[in-house]
This record gives structure tokens, C-alpha cells and sequence, in this order.
């Protein structure tokens, strides 16, 4: 497979592959928000169904909120507010009449969920509360806008909310929410690394934040979800408090996280090539499409076979394409459209007791028995999800690199771009004069522990950093 | 079963059970907006996934659309906007910036749709287009607001948009629709009348609108469902226009129809009684609780029996409530949140081989032998929807009456409410003087012969109509 295009010319290549392969339609006549096609929707259905899953393991409940947050509510958190002003949308009218108290389009829910828990949280036993919701938050972006990448609707915005009676409990349930995201990535075969943000770069209003952030083929990395542990500022803020084991009211401890549609952003890119996306099996509306290869005469044949087939294969998402076209043109349309794999049925294929089977990730053609047909089709899309998540790893691991000082990280960060890790210091003057000289961000600080002195002071490092462009 | 309260004091009872049953929580800080609790957010995950399956049946592909339409598309529609001004939340701000355009939160979808419709269709072969979304849409309401009735968020939007290549395949379309939300009531055991709105009363932009309402038990009609056809009105409006079979292009066809919170509305009120809400079994987050009857020293042989029972019941929602409560607190838990079937477990039961069943609709206590207990309570839940939906048809229908003339209308809509039909001539003056001396609504026509004279003017009567008072 060839991915010339696909690492040369990432914005051509996306923009054309989202619209041809019919993701999102770009033409919706407001900048910045874009319309799902019914493919792209089922892309997004079967992601959430993954992350719905996940969740629901961990005892998270699924709720609604409002989209609308009044002026008082959400300014009351004031690092909150700061770091959301500019990018608010503000709604000011209710038909012909200004309202009394303008409402917000929620960026995010804290200050429209905070206060509900004021009301739902009494005592110890209320905790841990875990709940979660999938709602369209707004950022009016000044930046160029990007489908899936920096949208003015999110229409995908998947945050957890959780309170606990201890700190320890909100770090344990960091950990825990980091390890869904990690198997919510892994399913999806989404290389990705994990870096806690500088303190100049966390959530307003967080203690700290964990992101994840996956590795672009034109070397710019984006953030594809986060973590934060709040501790107990919100609390403070919006008096969520809980009698304790000794009788005394506490602010509770709180953590929240969340991805959005840049997860399917990456979905599409991670994987793709210069035929067009190629979906790993847990996210593609079709897993196998079967093309029947009618010969003159045989047509009947081959029709009842695919139907049989179609029958045992029950379970899969399975489509058949019988549209009176050449078979070279139904398999250039879904390799754009990046189904997995695509079976073949034709007299020969019946005539040996066999399909045809051509993987999309490589390309591979090869044979497969008829006889126990589904377990040899479920077996195969799962080494198509092993071998995308291996190579997807393998790709994004070469681009990381650790460097002695900035001398070594700048060409590389310029030429070719990726991830470079360097030892540092901490000091925040020091972090932000690194990010200048070598244009580009600090990811954050990695588990791992620095051998040598800063990269940018030469002091003692405390740290190993992450720097890249990012998106 | 106790049915005073819910009777006589619908308000009272309905904001008590919606608050207690936890399906919304009232108290978010903004008028007309909601929270949905976790129990809630279930029923209405079930609701949705019953329509979401019936469209898909009959070919809808779901999509989805951005929230924010630009005021030039929105007021491209006269009779449109005109509907709608009074009523559209305006964003005007974008962080601190006043936007060049200000843009409509959607009260509905058509004008965020069209433009696409627009570029999507070019011949008779991109029809029929049938696409559906589930979304939140925004009106401003200055009356008085209700939870699920009468809301500023509708949160459970859910909207279908087709266009067609002639008159008659639109109106193939709108019978397609009514079918599909007949199957739909019929599966949440909901009664509804069916009429054709008086063209004063049909959906801004439509030919003419097709109305679900059903009846509450305090005597007023909700309407639940519309159907509308477009005919080519708003097609003109947006320029959707087609190659037909004989080259020239042509205006398409459209058809719209849309459901909202109201159904869940009416499922927790057409059901419930006294004590709560009695959930049909399709839309209940847990179709039967076990409740394990420990006897001092049976304790383990009770929970081992019913963890069998448990995984033997796999497919069903099934949950057990293993709290250290009397199982009187538990009983009155989980009727006052309309779980359809309680099942008992106790030392006598398993000694018997059976286990103890008792309905939420009936109070009827019976046993089902142990033995193929999956289908037993398949049975039970079946039976349970049948006379759900048997009971609320037959209250509805006995509250629907034909009436000669508006003296005998009068004293019944005074006193009972209810549904009443008269004759009518089908003019719009005399419709309207008929509204106001029954002091009452036009509910619209209905598909039968009127056999006398208007009973408004005594002219000749061409239509039979439906009135009641309405929410």
C-alpha cells in the first residue's frame, strides 16, 4: 500500500478523504461546523459504542445536562471563566426580547454539572459518583478550522464528571480513567502517548491534567483526550460538601475526562493511505463487503452463494454489493471508504469451496475455506486490527526520540518533526524559553526519570519532557 | 391499583414521581431546562432505540446536523421564520465579539438541512433521500414550562427529512410515517388519535399536518408525534431541485415528521398510578428485580439461588437489589419506579421449585415454576405490555365521544375534558368560533363521514373533527 500522499500532503489528503469518503460534508454554510453523512455517523456511533462500554464497565452512569449555562453560574469559578472567555458563544436573545441573564453554549459542563451535585451529594455513602454524558459543546475558534480537528461544534464531546471523599480516591480515580483511555485507544488502535501538561497548559481550574496525544503523519501531534484531577477547587467554588466519617462537612474531591470527535480525527488518519481511510474492524460500519464476480451463465449461482454466506456470516457487519458495476470500481469505493476486508464470490471460488478474501490493510489477497466460514472471517479482522495497531504503534515510536540537549532536538523537530523528550528542569521561565527556541510546545512531563542536567538552563532536571508541534 | 392521585391531581403527582422515579432532576438554575437523571437517561436510551430501529426498517440512515443556523438561511422561508420569531434563542456574542451573522439555535432542523438537500440531490436517482437525527433543539418559551411537555431544551429531538420525485411518492411517504409512529406507540402501549391539523394550526412552510395526540388523565390531549408534507414549498424556498425522467429540472418533493420528550411524557403518565410510574417492559432500564427473602440461615442458599436465577435470565434487564433494606422499603423503591415485574426469592420458593412473581400494573401476586423460568417471564412481560396498552386504549376510548351538536359537546369538554367529535363544514371562521365558545381546541379531521350538519354554523358538513382542551 502506498502512503506517499497520505505523508506528504496531509491537509489535500484529509480534506479530499473526509468528503469523498463521505465522513462529514464541509459545505454546511456556517465556518467551523460541519454536517455527518450517514457513513461518517455510524463511524461515530461504533466509537462511542466502545467508550459507552468502557464506562459503563467502570460503574459510570450515563446522564444529560443542559446545554445552556447562565452568566452568574459560569463565571463563578474565575480561572474557569478566564481560561474560556474568549472562546465562549454567548446567547443574549430569546426571540424578539434580550434575556435578563445571558446563557452560555457550554465549552464544557463543569458549571453546568458542579451545581447538581451540590444538591445530589449529602454524606460519604453518596460516593464515589461517577456519571457521564455525549452532548455538542461550542468553541467559537479564531483559528483556522479543521473537520473533527478544531470545530466550533463539538458534536462529540464524551466528559466524565466524578466526586470522591478523599483525595486518594480522585487519584485513584485518575488511574482508573487513564487506564479506560488506554483500552478505549487500543481498541481503536490508536498510538498514543501520555504526558502530564505543564502547569501553565492544565485545565482551567485543575489541579493538574493528564493528556493523551497521538503522532500525525506530517509530524504535528494532537490531543486526543484528557485527564484532570480537580481536586477540590470547583468544590470550593460551587460548595459541594459531604458529611465525613467524623461528622464534619468537606469539600469533596473531584476528577473529570474527556475526548471528542479529534478521536475519529485520528481514527481516520492514524490508519489511512493513499487509497482512502482503512477502519479498524471494532469502528467500521461494514467489516467485510462481499462483491459477487457473476460470470455469464453462473450469475444465479453466484447470487445464492453470497446470500448464503451472507446468512452464516450473521453477527459481522456485513454488506453486499450488488450494484451492476465493474468489480474494479466497487473495490476502488471501498477502499476509500476503508472497509477491512472484501470478499470475493465467484464460479471458482464456489467450484474450489472457497471465498476470495483481500485484506484492506495490506492489501493481501488469499483464499479462506468455505467451511466454517465465520470463525476464518472473525479471525482475520482481528489480525487486521493486530497488524493496524502494531504498525500504528511502530510509526508513532520511530518519531520519538530522546535528546541530550536542544542542539540534537531542533533539526529533528524540523525536519522531520514527531515527539522529542528531553531531561528539564521544571522551572516554568526555563520551560516556555524551550518552547520558543525550538518553536514548538511541551506535551508535558513523562514517567520516567531524567539522567542528565536541563536542556534548556543545564541544571539539575527533574523531569523528562515531551515536546512537539501540535495541532 | 390506586389511581385518585393520578386522576385528580395530575400536576401534583407528575412532578412528585418525575423528581422521586429519578428521571429528571428540576432543579437546574435555568427555566424550562432539565437534568436527566441516570435512571432516566435509560428509559429514554430504550424509547430511542425503538424508533431508531423502526426507521432504519423502512430505509432512514441517521446523520446529524450542526445546532447554530445563520439568520440569512433561517429566514429564507416566510411562513417559516414567521412560525418561529418569537420563539428562537439568538447567539450574537462569540467570546467577547459581536458576530457578523447571528445564528438561530435550532427550534427545528429544516432550514440547516435544506441548503445540503441542495447540494446532495441532482437526479431521480438520488431519491427518495430519507435521513432522521436525534438532536436537542431550542424554543423560547414564555409560557409556563413543564418537564418533558413544555420545555426551553428539547433534549430528544428526534426529526426525519425525505424528498421525492413526485406528489404521490410524498405522500407514499407520509403513510410510510404514520405507520412507523403507529408501530412505535403501539410498542410503549401509548393510545393516540390521529387527525389532520385545520390549516390555521399546520407546521409553518407545510401542505398540511398530520397529528399523534394522546390523552392525559386529568382530560387534556398532548400531541406526540406530526407528520408533515412539504409538497415543494420549502424546495422552492432552498433551490432542491432534480433531473427528472424527461431531462428538466424540477422541484423536489419533501416530507418531515418529528417526535419529542413528549413521548417519554406520556409513557410515565398514561402508565402510572398512585404509587409511581409502571414502565411497559421495551422501555424499562429493568424489566424485573429480584429480591432475595433471606431467612435467618438460608441467607446463602437464597443468593446462590439467585445468582442462577440471574444468569439464567441473561438478555433480560434484570437487576437484584441484595440492599440490607426490609423487603417492604425495596417493593415500594422499585413500584415507585414502574419496574414492571418483582420477583421473589425465598427459602419456601426454592422448596417449592418456583418462584414468586408480582406485576406493577396488576398487583397480582402469582408463582412460576422454576423449571424454563426465561420464557415464563417472557410470557409475563409480554402479557404485562398487552394490558398496558389494552387498559390506556380502552380509558382513552371511553373519553373520546361524538356529539350531535355543541350542547352536548359542552357540558362533557366542561366537565370530564376528553375528546369530542363533531361535524364540521371546514371553514375557517366557523372553526374558529367553534375553539371559543367550547373554549377548546381543534385537535383537526379525522378519516370518517360526517352523517349530519356543522355543528358550529349547520351549513353542510364535509369533515368529521376532533376537539379537546390541549397542553
Amino acid at each position: 500500500m502506498t502512503r506517499e500522499r497520505w505523508r506528504s500532503s496531509f491537509s489535500e489528503w484529509y480534506n479530499e478523504v473526509i468528503e469523498r469518503a463521505q465522513i462529514l460534508d464541509v459545505r454546511y454554510p456556517v465556518k467551523g461546523l460541519y454536517v455527518w453523512f450517514p457513513y461518517g455517523f455510524q463511524v461515530r456511533k461504533h466509537v462511542l459504542g466502545v467508550i459507552r462500554r468502557l464506562l459503563e464497565e467502570k460503574g459510570h452512569q450515563e446522564t444529560l445536562f443542559p446545554l445552556l449555562i447562565p452568566e452568574d453560574e459560569f463565571a463563578k469559578e474565575a480561572q474557569h471563566i478566564k481560561g474560556f472567555e474568549d472562546e465562549v458563544y454567548w446567547v443574549t436573545h430569546g426571540g424578539l426580547e434580550p434575556l435578563n441573564v445571558k446563557l452560555a453554549l457550554r465549552p464544557t459542563s463543569e458549571t453546568a454539572i458542579y451545581p447538581m451535585f451540590k444538591v445530589w451529594i449529602r454524606s460519604h455513602s453518596d460516593m464515589p459518583l461517577k456519571i457521564y454524558q455525549v452532548v455538542n459543546t461550542f468553541r467559537y475558534e479564531t483559528k483556522h478550522t479543521r473537520p473533527l480537528i478544531r470545530l466550533r461544534e463539538i458534536t462529540t464531546f464524551k466528559e466524565a464528571h466524578t466526586a470522591h471523599a478523599s483525595w486518594e480516591d480522585a487519584e485513584g480515580q485518575v488511574r482508573e480513567a487513564v487506564g479506560i483511555y488506554k483500552a478505549f485507544f487500543d481498541a481503536l488502535c490508536i498510538p498514543y502517548t501520555v504526558s502530564r501538561r505543564p502547569p501553565w497548559d492544565k485545565f482551567p481550574g485543575a489541579e493538574y491534567t493528564t493528556a493523551f496525544d497521538t503522532l500525525f503523519p506530517e509530524g504535528r501531534t494532537l490531543q486526543i483526550g484528557t485527564v484532570h484531577n480537580l481536586g477540590q477547587n470547583f468544590a470550593r467554588t460551587f460548595g459541594i460538601t459531604f458529611e465525613n466519617l467524623k461528622g464534619e462537612q468537606e469539600h469533596v474531591y473531584q476528577t473529570c475526562y474527556g475526548i471528542s470527535d479529534r478521536v475519529i480525527a485520528s481514527l481516520l488518519v492514524v490508519h489511512g493511505d493513499d487509497k482512502g481511510l482503512c477502519l479498524p474492524p471494532v469502528a467500521a460500519p461494514i467489516q467485510a463487503v462481499i462483491i459477487p464476480i457473476w460470470f455469464k451463465g453462473k450469475g444465479d449461482e453466484v447470487n445464492q452463494e453470497v446470500a448464503r454466506l451472507k446468512d452464516e456470516l450473521a453477527g459481522l457487519r456485513i454488506h453486499v454489493d450488488g450494484r451492476e458495476l465493474r468489480p474494479g470500481n466497487k473495490f476502488y469505493d471501498w477502499e476509500l471508504k476503508g472497509v477491512p476486508l472484501r470478499i470475493e464470490v465467484g464460479p471458482k471460488d464456489i467450484a474450489a469451496g472457497q471465498v476470495t478474501v483481500v485484506r484492506r490493510d495490506t492489501g493481501e489477497k488469499g483464499a479462506l475455506p468455505r467451511a466454517g466460514i465465520k470463525e476464518g472471517i472473525e479471525r482475520l479482522l482481528d489480525d487486521i486490527a493486530t497488524s493496524l495497531r502494531e504498525r500504528a504503534w511502530k510509526e508513532m515510536e520511530s518519531r520519538i526520540a530522546k535528546c541530550a540537549n536542544l542542539d540534537e532536538a531542533a533539526p529533528i523537530l524540523k525536519e522531520r518533526g514527531g515527539i522529542v523528550r528531553v531531561d528539564w528542569c521544571g522551572d516554568e521561565a526555563c520551560g516556555k524559553a524551550l518552547e520558543e527556541r525550538l518553536d514548538t510546545d511541551i506535551l508535558g512531563t513523562i514517567e520516567e526519570q531524567p539522567k542528565g542536567l536541563c536542556a534548556g538552563c543545564g541544571h539539575e532536571a527533574k523531569h523528562v519532557i515531551q515536546l512537539a508541534r501540535t495541532f
